[in-house]
């Protein structure tokens, strides 16, 4: 326990203990100036005289008082002493902002876009982390390559042209802090090559839309229909950002027909796909269609994405650049500081190249198709006027409803506490196509305890 | 082993076992078209003879007809068959440009600004790994709050008004992805409030000045003198960024006087200090100078990291916020997308809490300050005419050269197999200020084993 002494007018209280008197002093003083209890212009006693007050060595005093001079809470003049200084009265400090509480959440949640976060592979993950920093160089620990390390380029090379089709190889593999920063890098990159919009799709995610417009480029959105976005008449577009492998929210792959033309008008402009394989692995009723990159890497960028097949919290995601982009985006990468931590990055190498990461996967697919089933299932005994579109894949279903029901029935389910989202929200601003009455549920999103409750709450909702 | 069936005129390598057959035809295929073996517009077989040619079932050969079908490879025309797309023939992939190596590095480095990545306590770290992640709540696995986990931002509240004088409040904290995310988000805010330049020290870090004129600011340096950064007169400047407890590179704190002056001219004027304690921790002669945000919390941004006291690799730093900057600085990381990885964050709020941080800057110092206690005996000894200056504090040491040797000197370094800087690359371009020929030492960046012969190095290229 500290000892309190009454001394200077105020109450010091300082530890005892020999080595902590002297940094137990200085904090008191500190605080005693900090709080204006010692008032500026006040003159301390001197070394020799609080130290037999104290009762403890005059050196310890003199040292205390040196170092809250050096801090500028104390001054030393010659032939006047040691004061508190003028200017070391802070104000009486604003009191801090409440801490920000969330208003209670809703019981249910819904929302598209997240993983089963309680399916997460923890212990698995630690010990590829053991594994990964044990055998790591000690450079590994540095600032490093801005492209990330050599061993999670190599790892998702090998993956990604193993399960996706893409042709990747390490030296034109960019990992990035999740996907929003790799859309940031090739944002900025385009706006310096003098881009000044993107061509997306009419139904998307705003904060992808709003990541380009903090880029400095507009997004102008493409006609969609029955076979997927249009790609056919790409008017003016100098580079174009789709989901091909399972639109979201729509849910359907993009048409081959649409898959083609695409491809062709990169290679007759010069223009460049982006190509947003955010959920690519998960695909119920048979092998994922490949990812478009593997039709024309000069032309289209992958980009992939820990955050559905594993977490968003890794903040890992990964660009496959065409090899006339590599030095623009790796130099950007590198100017900015950009960067990100490597240990992640190491054990996700591991994590890839043990097989884990196949594991993982084989057991979030076997989670999510049953979720699917079941939501299926109980659509057709419970809802039988509303349809799950979109092919049994990813994270997410498009609940086609009644026309003009949609609003209501997102009012119904915030009454069940139920958060989920209507399909306008994911709907371009600029967008000119038909608008259905849509609901996008996330049946990724909730752990399994809570999975057949949220299910309930949904069916109590719908029409 | 695969077997090589040899089929519509090319040699199609499929593995044998039952639920591969599909996916390696598939593969095969995709392959043979990719490289123009299948060539555009050729007829497939059908499905039926081709499985009566490989012995396999015809719905694999259908199926994965289809897969191919629906990424473009293949089109299947009522009438016409299945053929080889027209647009699917990939020109040559140009050769990826070979792996870039790096030139064989220097035998010895003392570059400043890394801390001895050897001594980086893996065993430790992975210890609070495991405890972090096995205690965790499912939404720190999320896309999480843009201002950092809670948990660390808790850890280094406490840590840092204990360790380093600062006055933090958790909800005040930034935890970002190293230093220059940090200043990269400051820049960002200072130019979005309508600030044109900051004003810098006369020494420091060229990256850090480019990231502000990334963020279209200009830097103006600061007059620099026997009492460190000038600040008694800024002129016009709205924001300064300054590392006082330790100047970089120059090495000593910034005088009592100037700290004053800086924290008075922010009261007076409204100004932002931003205050860079890369070092903090280092100080082996007494007690560090306490940050100076401890002056004036309303009018000083501390910016700290834990690239020097862990390692860079970490990509883990800290803002502590006046109230009215914090608004601003949270809402432009959550538009960016920009956040930093949980599980590292909640592994250094578990190393911090547990006492491990302290123990492991503890030994650091122990190192650091040996190293520059024998810097200091070998100069006596082998190159008198040169002295370290700076007080005993950090990783690295300015040594002071007879006028005009220092470009031969870093030369004769050069021919050591030595890396070291010149003082003259951390001047600022604009600095009106003298030039003392010098060499920034950075002892703390070799391995244990590796220093003796980097000091070694050293003193054989001092005159």
């Amino acid at each position: 326990m500290g000892k309190t002494w009454a001394t200077l007018g105020v109450d010091l209280h300082v530890e005892p203990a020999g080595s902590g008197v002297r940094k137990g002093l200085t904090e008191a003083l500190r605080e005693a100036v900090r709080s204006g209890r010692l008032a500026p212009g006040t003159r301390l006693p001197s070394s020799r005289s609080l130290a037999a007050d104290l009762g403890i060595a005059r050196n310890t005093v003199a040292e205390s008082y040196a170092d809250l001079v050096a801090e500028g809470w104390l001054t030393a003049r010659q032939g006047s002493g040691t004061r508190v200084a003028e200017r070391s009265v802070v104000p009486p400090a604003r009191e801090a902002a409440p801490p920000r509480r969330e208003p209670a959440g809703p019981a249910w949640d819904l929302v598209p876009g997240r993983p089963d976060l309680a399916s997460f592979p923890r212990a698995a993950w630690l010990k590829a982390a053991r594994r990964a920093l044990t055998r790591a160089p000690h450079e590994a620990l540095g600032y490093g390559d801005p492209r990330g390390r050599p061993e999670l380029r190599t790892a998702l090379a090998g993956y990604l042209s193993r399960a996706r089709g893409v042709r990747a190889d390490p030296e034109r593999i960019v990992v990035c802090s999740g996907f929003s920063d790799g859309l940031t890098l090739l944002g900025t990159v385009l706006r310096r090559r003098g881009l000044r919009s993107v061509a997306v799709e009419s139904y998307g995610l705003d904060v992808h839309w709003n990541l380009l417009h903090r880029s400095g480029l507009r997004t102008t959105p493409l006609p969609f229909d029955a076979l997927g976005t249009d790609t056919r008449d790409l008017a003016g577009a100098r580079a174009v950002l789709l989901t091909p492998a399972h639109q979201f929210p729509m849910g359907e792959p993009l048409h081959p027909d649409r898959r083609a033309a695409v491809v062709a008008w990169a290679r007759r402009t010069g223009g460049l796909v982006l190509d947003d394989d955010y959920d690519g692995e998960f695909r119920y009723d048979r092998q994922p269609v490949g990812a478009l990159q593997g039709l024309d890497p000069d032309h289209v960028v992958h980009l992939g994405t820990a955050s559905k097949s594993l977490a968003p919290a890794l903040r890992l995601g990964w660009l496959v650049l065409p090899p006339s982009l590599v030095d623009e985006v790796v130099s950007l990468k590198g100017e900015g500081g950009w960067s990100t931590g490597a240990l992640d990055q190491l054990t996700l190498a591991e994590f890839i190249t043990s097989g884990a990461y196949d594991r993982h996967v084989r057991s979030a697919r076997l989670r999510y198709r049953r979720r699917r089933d079941a939501l299926v299932a109980a659509l057709a005994t419970r809802a039988p006027d509303v349809h799950a579109t979109g092919i049994a894949a990813g994270l997410h279903a498009v609940l086609r409803l009644p026309p003009g029901t949609e609003a209501a029935v997102v009012q119904a389910a915030a009454f069940q506490s139920l958060a989920v989202h209507g399909l306008s929200r994911h709907r371009h601003p600029d967008a000119v196509v038909p608008h259905p009455d849509a609901l996008v549920v996330g049946y990724g999103t909730p752990p399994d305890h809570a999975w057949s409750g949220a299910l309930d709450a949904l069916c109590r909702a719908l029409p």
